[in-house]
């Protein structure tokens, strides 16, 4: 298979040409050490540990995976502790922690860009970290000074790492159910019992120690999600002796099987109660949004790399003669990129990995502004976005993510079936993006019923304005004149539809469950046509004003052509599925979906 | 996981009584034999086989796997081979080969049902016997009489097994280019000399001897495929030597691990030449619709697995309150089949596979036809529809039963990644029909190229007359007048679009290339529909009629309602796409796919 490459140009050109970061930077409390000098010095060191480091233990750690041993210890595939080993030398997990935790400060965003390229080089691998940060975020936002100080430090530093202990064999997405208990001690601590599955990076051979937070119940708790408390369980307690937390296996899964998916069981093992009782899934929900996109990215990775891996072997693999006659004469047939239906396959995955990465960009800078901005209506704004778009950009993502991995391989043909490829793997480790974090049915649900139609549609005023305006300074424009008369038809038709499900909705609240997941795509495919647009409009403008790059800039254009033809006209079915009534879904008697034995 | 019951309830409806076949094999000779007593007690054996000895080896074989041994032998996974003994034993390989090859001369449409029985129950192990059938079929057409005799007779029985042999690791759709090498020897054999890859059941423990059909090329033949003859490889010779056939590795796949797929080495095999020289690409052709349905039979397995797994996990996983309040007010939650976008899933899954299955059974029907019938005009239909329909059947059920393999897993959420519930399997293992026997873009290519504008439209009349006459005769119906109402509107359209592709084709050939797939998902969107709008006249009838199974068609009401309102819709967006030029395609360089390094 071929190695991948980080997308460095296309990053800069949606970092720096199209969302001007530095700009924002300028006037960002904190960010002004974020200059262009530093930002490219760093970046230049995470392309290098991403393809030097991490890519090279992608596929050795699919195949050899996670080992679990009788003692309920894990071993990381071969190389993933000594690379971690190098992450932490190089101070990367510190990277935008703020200054007064230890950290270095940097804007979120560029933590977000390391992530696309960890995450595309090894998502597996990248978990490990990744969960780490959301514990890191965790404890910074709700940890007492006393709880900083003994676990976020070290975990900032990089030596420990971090876990995060919600699902149950019951209970997914319905953490109300959940029956992990917590017993209160003499000594303020806790005796956590239960057992959690799916924990990624529950165990392994990484770290000095690792820091569960957990979900359990107070025995006076509540029913249901309002009797949740939130715990730190250290693998290894303060004196080094062991918890009574153990892996008791590893999941075996379809994929990302360089990641330690343990099944945890806490035997009344020590714990230290985060903040105050029963508060433990609003603490869970400050950090949902980064989550999410941590998610959303992973959407993003697979189409970039099925993108790189269907790119080489398009340029390379001769098979049949071009419909207009041979291409490439002196060979025993041309390379198969000159067949139309291979180039759609590859502008779709180009379409889906660009356009993404600047959804998720344009996500991340509305980060920045909510975590460090001291304008209160730039906060609120930014917020109201995040809110808004997270949901979008995770399932979105990972759903546009998982198609063009597969349109990768299909691009491979039976090779694309083949372990050695890479293409395969590509597909397996991209289809938990679509469940884990809230299923895309979940995320649908939010979107839909918790944001659009619970803020009375006002969170999606927020960005249709946005698009508004950006079509009104660009209507009639010569090149991108053509999109923004779509577009603006598009949010013209995203109000309709939102007011004709919030209208049915009244009368059944089953009418949103009904067309939840055919909103989410459409308001993804429509939030896509924004983002080709603005991609469309900076080009536009640099080929205007005299470039070297020709050639990149008319292909931006062209794929938002391809994006606009090609991929757009899929928001014609999502409109026409949202006006079927649920009665259409209900009606059918529950016994009736299988035929077997009737 | 819930184990694979036969949807047997739903092949009576399709077969007795949508498609009725007991009326057309009172006409077609040597069919006398399939009456419905015999045909049941068939069916019933063929059930319990399926479900006792197949479907219990299909997780355990897809964690086995096949071992390679250094002496280039294949053991199968435990338990394979013994149900291959008893297959044997039941007579099953001979069930639909004609009397004068020894076998029960059966109708093969029969063979079709029992394919997809157990193709659901246990696909890879299925692949065996289905590679075994394909070399029979081949020897029966095109052999000679001595080699029918040698070689055939241990096929039908089932002691011997078959394999095909084309591919090789720079040729897979572009067989011209194929280098293994026949060389003439003086007893009128030959010494085959190459490597063969993704050979399905190339090598392994279940029979007493492999005979291989292998494609090569003599020391004269013509280069391309004008050049390619094909040659019977015994494994073991007639003296019970070993031929010098080896199987040099396993494919490491991402799924069918139960089965075989070998890399074969032929090191100056001695092979016998089947029929002319330079004739094995036609020979070859003689069975494409055959192997093309087998596949498309495979979609409809994944969809039908899927469906049962997801239902039954729906209906009892208890998770969250339905929207309109408690369902299972005693329960700790509501079982998830109350949530619309949990049915939406499932009644994707449903319309697929039933409907799937009617496609299947009306292109068995005409194969019967084709087969058997001494009306030249009816075989000359019959060969016409099959040849326009099955790329269609092929691409179209594979790339929806892919779909609800990932649907049947998302209804999973996190327990679909899990390898012990099954859904991951029934997408790994379905990955793989998208891309063996034609990729979906060979196949779109095949229909509106060869097929259709080949034709000069007359093969889509062939069906679209069917579809009108049927029309006719149900229009303004009380029940299903609405679904003609839409059907008439496509073909309409069908017609229309085709015109569009045929006159822009006359211009640029790449044109045909840039809007095939659509043109070929359309074309089984509209298929379908007309498969649905006949299931519901039935089911029509039969409630008109008056019956005790009013739950039953009903539900077969429903989901072609359903059909219509949430599946349908996706013909507006292909038609969208088939509207765009493919300078969209061709314009971009072929050096920007990746902005790597740009």
């Amino acid at each position: 298979m071929s190695e991948y490459k980080v997308p460095l140009r296309d990053l800069q050109f949606v970092r720096d040409e199209v969302l001007d970061f530095y700009a924002l930077w300028r006037t960002l409390p904190g960010c002004e050490d974020a200059t262009e000098d530093i930002v490219s010095a760093i970046l230049n060191e995470e392309v290098k540990f991403c393809e030097n480091e991490l890519a090279p233990l992608n596929q050795s750690g699919d195949e050899e995976g996670c080992t679990w041993h009788k003692d309920g210890s894990v071993t990381t595939p071969r190389g993933f502790k000594e690379v971690y080993q190098a992450y932490v030398k190089g101070g990367w997990p510190m990277l935008s922690v703020p200054l007064e935790h230890g950290g270095q400060g940097l804007p979120d965003s560029l933590s977000l860009v390391f992530n696309e390229m960890k995450g595309s080089a090894n998502w597996s691998w990248n978990m490990y970290p990744g969960l780490s940060k959301s514990a890191m975020h965790l404890l910074q936002e709700h940890a007492s000074e006393e709880q900083k100080k003994t676990y976020l430090r070290p975990l900032v530093e990089g030596t420990w790492m971090g876990t995060m202990c919600l699902t149950e064999a019951h209970c997914g997405t319905d953490l109300g159910l959940l029956r992990t208990k917590a017993e209160p001690q003499d000594d303020n601590t806790y005796k956590i019992s239960g057992t959690k599955i799916f924990i990624s990076a529950g165990e392994h051979d990484m770290a000095e120690n690792i820091i569960h937070l957990v979900l359990a119940r107070l025995p006076d708790a509540p029913d249901g999600t309002r009797g949740i408390s939130i715990f730190i369980v250290p693998k290894l307690l303060a004196d080094g002796s062991r918890n009574a937390v153990t892996c008791g296996s590893l999941e075996h899964k379809m994929g990302i099987h360089g990641n330690a998916t343990c099944v945890m069981n806490f035997d009344g093992a020590r714990g230290y109660l985060i903040g105050e009782p029963n508060r433990g899934l609003n603490y869970m929900f400050t950090m949902m949004n980064s989550a999410r996109i941590g998610i959303a990215i992973q959407g993003l990775t697979h189409a970039e790399v099925a993108l790189q891996l269907a790119t080489s072997y398009a340029r390379e693999r001769l098979q049949m003669r071009s419909l207009t006659g041979p291409k490439n004469p002196d060979g025993a047939a041309d390379p198969i990129i000159v067949h139309p239906d291979v180039r759609r396959m590859l502008l779709t995955c180009k379409a889906f990995a660009e356009g993404g990465r600047l959804m998720i960009n344009y996500l991340s800078k509305y980060t920045d502004i909510e975590t460090r901005s001291h304008d209160e209506a730039a906060v609120s704004e930014a917020g109201d976005l995040l809110s808004l778009l997270t949901p979008v950009a995770k399932a979105f993502l990972t759903e546009t993510g998982f198609e063009c991995a597969n349109l990768g391989m299909q691009v491979l043909g039976g090779h694309g079936y083949i372990r050695e490829w890479g293409a395969e793997q590509n597909v397996r480790d991209s289809r938990i993006s679509m469940l884990y974090e809230g299923t895309t049915g979940i995320q649908a649900l939010d979107l839909i019923g918790r944001k659009v139609l619970g803020s009375g549609g006002e969170l999606l005023k927020r960005f249709t304005n946005i698009i508004t305006g950006f079509s009104q300074d660009n209507a009639g424009h010569e090149t991108i004149g053509k999109f923004v008369e779509i577009l603006t038809d598009l949010v013209d038709e995203w109000g309709e539809v939102t007011a004709d499900i919030g209208v049915r909705a009244v009368k059944n609240a089953d009418e949103v469950g009904g067309v939840s997941v055919d909103y989410l795509m459409y308001s993804g495919y429509v939030s896509l046509a924004f983002f080709w647009a603005l991609a469309a409009k900076t080009a536009a403008d640099k080929l205007e004003a005299g470039t070297d790059e020709q050639l990149y800039y008319k292909t931006k254009l062209q794929t938002a052509t391809f994006y606009y033809e090609r991929i757009l006209p899929r928001t014609r079915t999502h409109v026409l599925n949202m006006k079927s009534p649920v009665s259409t879904l209900m009606d059918v008697d529950e016994s009736c979906f299988v035929s077997v034995g009737n």
